[in-house]
């Protein structure tokens, strides 16, 4: 049942260290291919080789919605969720292209909308139930239904490596899923509403004031019983789709898959499962700042460097697979640049 | 002969009215995909189409050696110059393999190292002389010599528009460069050589000392003379590979090609470009920011943002050759995702 107490890999240090010495013998400068000397020799020592290579990517988008839509949080309606799963598997949606860029692997997972039971060519229906429920008012999951959502996550991990994937994204889409996000991050860090919140996908300064009441409501009604226990924050104010990537990540760690982490949902997940089990973290690459205000708290509090920073505020794991490109390319000038004395080229003088 | 004082293209506004009404109807919020839409829709105006595209990139990258290098002002000898070209041309060196994995033409050319004449593979012997001066001393280059590497740097670009290149890639190699980009800038921007010059690829604390002596004394050798023009500071203390850089960035813009500029030497040759001719600017897309402090410098005097921050220092073209990467994908979105009527997705409420 709990799964995520079995035990964690370890990255190879051994790995490592060749991949140290194959940069130093590249005809460059020690050092001169900066963040992308540390991306490659990091996947090195997590795929426990000295030539890493990320060529079957394998993207999950984990959807669900959330109650506290009650209180008029997004400028999109809720049946948002439902027609972006379609767009997911019809190949429209930013991450989609993405994919078929990068010939990642796309796998989306309904984990629970609004509505009824439904079969949509190439979404996998696996709702744990038609939303969460409103935790402005009340918890937004059962305990069991934590569990059982962040199973979901870790049996899409448990294919992806089956299909010998080389490095995981997880995305998101949920219509109000930054309140979500928003209130655990401010559970998380001990901080108010008013600081971690932002416009998510864009609303009205008038709603953006409303969407900070309601975050702070939750945080207030929720933060004595929940302390510091990241279960049950995650119950308390999170949605199903968070809850799948928090089990994705644990269980990236459990069996030596290179993470890729998206945006500020992501983070938060990302947060979450570090909080659980830190030993997670070694396995993660952060791929992008959003420009929403809480991703910086949350990568600060990681003590992390994200990739790259392009303003992006989308979600569906669009960050991550921007970076995504240069990770393959980092990967690629570790493999196949010349050493010095492949290309007879005198090194450093001094 | 003064090729650079003919006509100037502009950039189509129709083009970028047409490209910020399509990415307003593709499925995400307006704005939700940040820089990567200002790209899109920058370089719709560039080629002239609602639908801007990158699939055949074109590198020029220029070689040259320096004078100045009788000072003692690198890690590396000056040989390594010739070497690195046969490394470029067999497919070995950093901007080698970024061609390769973006399917770049990747045009190598000589202009001016140390040595006799020589035909190498895959390299165009193009040399206006065998090295600068050493301009600690003297002018690194007469005025008719710099307008010679310049003019390299013009044909290039021909031959790109010539063969259909979509986006122009200027890249460059030279044993001692950025000293020599270094009291450009002191020239271009009126600061000290202490305030300006790095460590380059890479020197000690002591080398880094001297470096800055000699480039002070530079400056302080050349500025009476050159005051504010931007070819005589070219010609005083500039490189063949730098004037062919600003030859190509200006031709560019007279052609109507766009520009993807890499780091510190680039972006000073960038800066002489639209000293010499202001419109140039427009055609221009800012790569990477690298780990030389005066790049920052550089950036923002011409009040620019780069793409990517790597903490990369190699040149040849690399941290324009990784925004590729980021451009391409930023294209490919803009072209291929759905909007809200094609799938059937409802848009912002609020």
């Amino acid at each position: 049942m709990n799964w995520w107490l079995a035990s964690y890999k370890q990255p190879d240090q051994n790995s490592k260290d060749l991949a140290l010495a194959r940069q130093a013998q590249l005809t460059k400068p020690t050092g001169a291919l900066g963040d992308l000397e540390t991306i490659a020799v990091k996947i090195a020592a997590l795929q426990c080789t000295s030539r890493p290579y990320v060529n079957a990517p394998w993207i999950s988008l984990f959807a669900g919605d959330h109650g506290v839509m009650a209180e008029q949080v997004s400028a999109y309606p809720q049946e948002v969720t439902r027609q972006m799963l379609l767009n997911f598997a019809s190949g429209g949606a930013c991450i989609s292209v993405i994919a078929q860029q990068y010939q990642a692997k796309l796998q989306v997972i309904d984990c629970g909308t609004v509505g009824e039971a439904h079969h949509m060519q190439g979404v996998e229906y696996q709702a744990v139930a038609a939303g969460t429920q409103n935790f402005a008012k009340t918890q937004a999951m059962t305990e069991e239904q934590c569990v059982q959502a962040m199973t979901i996550g870790k049996n899409s991990v448990d294919q992806a490596a089956a299909h010998h994937a080389d490095m995981f994204i997880a995305g998101e889409m949920g219509i109000g899923n930054t309140c979500s996000a928003s209130a655990l991050a401010c559970l998380l860090l001990n901080e108010s509403a008013e600081v971690l919140t932002g416009v998510g996908t864009g609303i009205t300064d008038e709603k953006l004031v409303h969407k900070k009441q309601v975050i702070q409501q939750a945080v207030d009604l929720h933060q004595a019983q929940v302390g510091n226990d990241p279960i049950q924050i995650l119950a308390a104010v999170g949605g199903f789709e968070i809850a799948a990537m928090v089990g994705a990540y644990l269980r990236c760690a459990q069996v030596g898959l290179p993470i890729l982490v998206d945006g500020f949902i992501s983070s938060v997940a990302a947060l979450l499962a570090v909080r659980i089990q830190p030993l997670t973290q070694q396995w993660m690459l952060f791929g992008h700042q959003s420009a929403e205000y809480g991703h910086r708290r949350i990568l600060q509090a990681l003590d992390v460097q994200p990739i790259v920073q392009l303003n992006l505020r989308l979600g569906e794991g669009s960050g991550a697979g921007v970076a995504l490109g240069v990770v393959k390319l980092a990967c690629a000038l570790h493999n196949q640049m010349a050493t010095f004395s492949e290309a007879a080229v005198t090194g450093d003088k001094q």
